[in-house]
């Protein structure tokens, strides 16, 4: 642990400034960090640099979340561990170019505070009838729905995760029943239930809201079918705060049409933007947030350095990587 | 206590059945009740019935929201009491038609639960920008806005009342500061500071959100004027679950539209509903809900009939009376 460690920065061009990491913040996460760590040099490199290969070539650790993916395959330094800013691999599936001996780690739970706020609110603007009223405000229309509390309303929220157990910690919160879905059923906190993907049926029938905050892999791909929306009872609510690909938007727009669905908050489309042509923007009762839900601009960048900094010390150690994906699993 | 006490259900032919007191209501509020009452004989009528007049000539207590006024000035029959379901009385505004032998109370305090569940969800709003987002969706936008947690956020209340109190206690949940405006500024629970309605120039200025969640008098209709719009902090946050004319509606709006006010939603307007060409409907980042607020359908009528037979209980015996109006402040 004498020797130089090099860390690179990659950095790409093309995401918002609010998620760039800076020199002054990588310092303050090394000021913050209580994992002894040999003296580290760091790098800061746009992916489509020329120099990125070279730099990436001595680094230890890379974080970041793109990059030239063949570089990384072809890679024979002592690059060990790939951190990723965000919760989400999906951008980088199939995982066929990750190299055995390079960890990839993502920063999940980051967005739990930020999105448990979010869900609160979401729960709540679904049972109020929030996008009711905005679509009939672009009609002029004045059209009163009453409801009384939502505690004892039931959600099923798809994911269990960090982002799903935060959803699941809101709906708590208000005082809703909790069931979860995920690969393997087994108990999770926050949840009164939780089931396989199998055997779900029953549940969405019953649930007043579902919310989907699971990540998009293979196996979830477009998991809210038509079949599903008509499983759901009838003026139930729904919200994705996932991935846009888990749903099958026309499916979701057509349930919405019908009146079978009551009303919709999505934070994610697929595409990302919607183009402006997209019958999603004129969908009554969908409200469409611009993918915000998850990502506190104020927390976002330390948080996800501190556990790339715990990951390094880890790494050195041989450690269990914190938030490690699992390429057979995606996530 | 031996004789047969009348009792008066006015009923208003106008108002949503939600709001209908039924004898089975009211058979279920004397199982509740744990005051001694004499025999009780309930009458129902409607406000516009001939026979209005008789049986309110008979009644001790009355319960409604709307009834002939001058017949209540003109009776010489045994009233004493009229409870209304609501919790403001601009509607009767000035009181001058109210004998002085009768007591007038209002269902205050029966909004709370409901109000402070919407508060959590319009603070939450105001501070992701929802009705920004509504706005950019009608123009098929993608305008992304990122923020960080809410607490921390300022919040200044006009009102601190039954609503105003349900409000401050949404907010202090939420991790923020609170400070409010009454007439008389002295200590009220919830509130971190109470002001009164001179001296708010700089609290306003301070604020991240302004709510509204007073009464209508003379004395605060139009509270909300072009000056203090402009006093606000530039893109800070507005509610309004009070009533609509403590707003000067064409400030709000150009509040909105210079780009000064950040987000609004209101659950009033004046007059309610807007007409179809107001130009409420389609001002940006303005989020109207339909009145919808405070009113828990299924507490409702259980709540103000709970205070209602309380009050007679208390009228009976000399007490003091719960939500009284005094007709010098009206309310």
């Amino acid at each position: 642990m004498s020797e130089q460690l090099n860390l690179l920065v990659a950095h790409s061009p093309k995401r918002q400034a609010v998620f760039r990491i800076t020199p002054d913040e990588v310092d303050a996460a090394i000021g913050r960090s209580k994992i002894p760590l040999p003296k580290l040099q760091i790098d800061f490199c746009a992916m489509n640099d020329p120099a990125f290969g070279g730099l990436m070539d001595r680094a230890y650790g890379m974080i970041g979340w793109q990059f030239p993916r063949d570089l990384v395959t072809a890679t024979e330094g002592p690059l060990r561990l790939i951190q990723l800013t965000g919760a989400g691999v999906e951008h980088l599936l199939p995982l066929e170019w990750l190299p055995r001996q390079v960890a990839l780690a993502t920063a999940s739970g980051i967005h739990a505070a930020k999105i448990e706020e979010w869900a609160q609110m979401a729960l709540l603007m679904l049972h109020t009838h929030i996008p009711h009223f905005a679509t009939a405000q672009r009609h002029h229309q004045w059209s009163k729905i009453l409801t009384p509390g939502i505690a004892g309303k039931r959600v099923l929220i798809f994911g269990t995760g960090g982002i799903g157990a935060a959803v699941a910690k809101a709906a708590k919160r208000l005082g809703l029943a909790t069931a979860g879905v995920r690969r393997n059923p087994a108990p999770v906190r926050g949840f009164d239930r939780v089931l396989g993907l199998d055997g779900i049926g029953e549940t969405v029938a019953e649930a007043d809201f579902v919310v989907l905050a699971m990540p998009l892999t293979p196996a979830t791909k477009g998991i809210m079918s038509a079949e599903m929306f008509a499983r759901m009872r009838k003026g139930a609510g729904f919200a994705n705060v996932g991935r846009g690909g888990l749903v099958d938007q026309d499916a979701l727009i057509a349930a919405l049409r019908s009146g079978h669905l009551g009303n919709a908050v999505i934070d994610v489309t697929t595409p990302e933007p919607p183009p402006a042509d997209s019958p999603l923007w004129d969908t009554p009762r969908l409200l469409i947030t611009p993918h915000v839900s998850c990502d506190d601009p104020e927390t976002y960048v330390p948080s996800a350095l501190d556990i790339f900094l715990d990951n390094i010390g880890r790494r050195l150690k041989g450690q269990k990587i914190r938030n490690r994906v699992n390429p057979r699993h995606a996530y």
